[in-house]
């Protein structure tokens, strides 16, 4: 499965193996458009970066950041045309779409609606056994969104919030 | 060139054929998810359906409305879905993307920001010389998304405004 933290200047991606017995990494890193570009560009940037990684990694579900809030309007706007390029091309490939607030993702990965982006990285890392903390904080966000997924799945954390 | 007014229940488009000596209509209308389909989905079905209109008219560059205001923020999130899914269709398929405001594409068609749907739809049939009322209001609008480029490439309302 392959966790996005969608951004028109970064997107992180976290690719997951899932199975009854939990979580494994298969990789992370970012998809990272020409600084410079117009809009456009970065989305069809963003557009083929994800059809590359849904070529080579084969996950059967994309699962995204959703966001209804941010700093401003131009910034919710951008946000929303990239998770919609994101979106439609995991839909093309014929994968699952998933999406999760970040509060739940947070909630889910660290067990705090609030924790801070070193707070996932830490969580992340443990939650998976990797040798190093993943970075950017891009790439661990992205992780740890298919972590939420994953985590949803095998009934865990909805088992806890349901008490 | 293809014109387009994003939604995520109706997405109108008009299709011109511009000239130096003017524009004329090739074709308009609608593209319309299943309503009850989750946004994923309406995702996808609106990425193939201007996948079709492009392969089908071959247009050599995309207008889109763009919009960072709207009546709360989900709208405003979810246009933005719609907008970067078909934006980057467009990119993809290798045409040009160019966006205009609400309120240059009314002051460029009707000649006021403010212009209501009647007196586009109004406009856009007298400009483009059609035997009806080009509907629905959405069909009508991405006629003149488009138009509102044609009139700026070929210079008549740059230079009425820059007087």
């Amino acid at each position: 499965m392959l966790g996005l933290d969608p951004g028109s200047r970064t997107t992180g991606f976290g690719v997951l193996d899932v199975t009854s017995r939990g979580a494994t990494c298969v990789d992370y890193g970012t998809i990272r458009p020409p600084l410079a570009s117009p809009l456009p560009d970065r989305l069809e940037f963003l557009a083929r970066g994800l059809g590359e990684l849904i070529e080579h990694f084969r996950p059967a579900a994309l699962v995204i950041e959703n966001a209804f809030l941010g700093p401003n309007v131009r910034t919710l706007a951008v946000i929303g045309q990239v998770r919609g390029a994101l979106i439609a091309t995991g839909r093309l490939a014929g994968l699952e779409v998933h999406e999760y607030a970040p509060r739940e993702i947070k909630l889910s990965v660290v067990g705090t609606g609030s924790a801070s982006k070193q707070q996932i990285q830490y969580m992340v890392r443990t939650s998976l056994s990797l040798p190093v903390l993943p970075s950017p904080f891009d790439a661990s966000d992205g992780l740890a969104v298919a972590l939420c997924y994953a985590h949803r799945r095998r009934g865990g954390v909805a088992a806890l919030l349901a008490r």
